[in-house]
């Protein structure tokens, strides 16, 4: 199988190495708009070449397509397009975006939508590019496939068998379900380890120390906030409403905090406090 | 040089452990209001024996305060009444309480002030209680050393080589600008955790299924969500003033990306992203 991907980034580039190691993938050839990526990532040897979009699908059985969400959509209903022109009935794309309710909508009607399996392998670190890939990356991970039902089902066999070489646990769900629910675990994490860092990298102006006493726990909430721009702009903006709507709850839940510590009331912190507790059954 | 510990849970547990293997203490006596926590630190061998607060005083060449930051500053009190009462100069007591004003303000007219080092070993985890006492919790951290100049050199002096001991490295500052940076390093960060905890699994209530899909990076974010009311409660109270200054600066923050995003501003975003990014220059 030749497997195309575009964009070798963090997801694109760890898919690479691996679909490449454990056998599924013969060839990988790259697409990478970054003259630097693409150099980048070949020297660290993701892909066997790096070509242009258009011979990327001419020449790959599944071409992936892993690059930023406000991107994605275009991407995919390119690939769709010359899929149609060339009559290529048996290739396949996938998207592996954060968000699922835009690209799914834009492929919709499109004649060759079978061909599209629109999947999110949950995974990843707060690191992109070439360099972040990484082996090893999904292993026992959750992958979402969003609105299953509108591939084909030959199209959505092969690339469950491209994910299960990847170890990862399949999860079937419509696309505004899927960003609903991303909203709330993933989604406001990121929000909130930005405004975090905003705020104390602010203080750091007239507190050149602060940071001597950062502790683990505060390196751990803060994390995210390393996450990039290109990544984060395009998920919040097309997840928009979903998000306001968390971010609305959690500034509600910030303020009762501030309220009861405000009036030294014990029982009241004491109350949410033992009511967070119970993510400990979740998470461990 | 004998030990005595009072509250032996994460951070005194962990001191025990160190400084009994370490050849510090040729004797750990500890204190322990809870009983369950008693048997159990004894099973676990964290302490030689389990003695009353009074034995300990009397025996202890040290005595560490290790127990919530409301009842510390108390017990620090009444050990040092008791070295008055006893005319023991030579005996030292030490807190590792997370806000340091008010117990230096308490402490601050006492006739034995000199015998009271106040520090913050900046080591833990979200778990608490004996079980949650490890070896090596201490190696390569920060210990803050709170108004060192109120402590008598030769107690300060003992102190740092217990911490030496530990490998900490001192750090020394006065009480108030302790309690406004771990406002901005620590304290906001259990309040953004908790926060999100609350904010999640209150829709949880209607998407049984929503933790399926928590990603790394949520967990992350949330796992300070775990730490106890016992140790929070006080900590928040006691730093009210900061804690609240640090969450108004926090929630602007929010309000600026909620703006942003309900806008549609994707420059503003991305502004706002790229300056948060400013955080990897600090935090690895």
């Amino acid at each position: 199988m030749i497997v195309g991907i575009v964009g070798l980034g963090l997801i694109g580039g760890s898919m690479a190495i691996d679909l490449k190691r454990r056998g599924f993938a013969e060839k990988v050839l790259g697409v990478e708009a970054d003259s630097l990526h693409a150099s980048a990532a070949r020297s660290i040897g993701l892909a066997d070449e790096t070509v242009s979009l258009e011979e990327c699908v001419d020449r790959s059985d599944i071409v992936v397509v892993s690059v930023p969400v406000g991107a994605a959509v275009g991407i995919v209903c390119q690939v769709l397009d010359r899929f149609q022109q060339a009559g290529a009935k048996d290739k396949i794309v996938i998207d592996t975006c954060s968000t699922k309710e835009q690209i799914t909508l834009a492929t919709h009607y499109h004649p060759c939508r079978g061909q599209f399996v629109s999947t999110h392998p949950m995974a990843g670190t707060e690191y992109s590019g070439p360099w972040a890939a990484m082996p090893n990356l999904f292993d026992g991970r959750a992958c979402i496939f969003a609105n299953p039902g509108e591939s084909a089902p030959k199209a959505l066999k092969t690339i469950e068998d491209l994910y299960d070489v990847l170890n990862m646990r399949p999860i079937y769900m419509d696309a505004s379900q899927h960003d609903v629910h991303t909203a709330y675990v993933s989604h406001i994490s990121h929000v909130t380890s930005f405004a975090l860092a905003l705020t104390v990298l602010d203080k750091e102006k007239d507190e050149k120390h602060i940071f001597d006493l950062a502790s683990g726990g505060f390196s751990s909430t803060v994390r995210l906030a390393k996450s990039s721009a290109d990544m984060w702009v395009p998920i919040l903006t097309q997840n928009r409403d979903n998000v306001l709507h968390v971010m609305d709850t959690y500034i509600e839940k910030m303020q009762e905090f501030r309220r009861a510590i405000a009036d030294f009331d014990e029982d009241a912190i004491r109350g949410l406090i033992t009511d967070a507790n119970r993510i400990k059954k979740i998470i461990r």
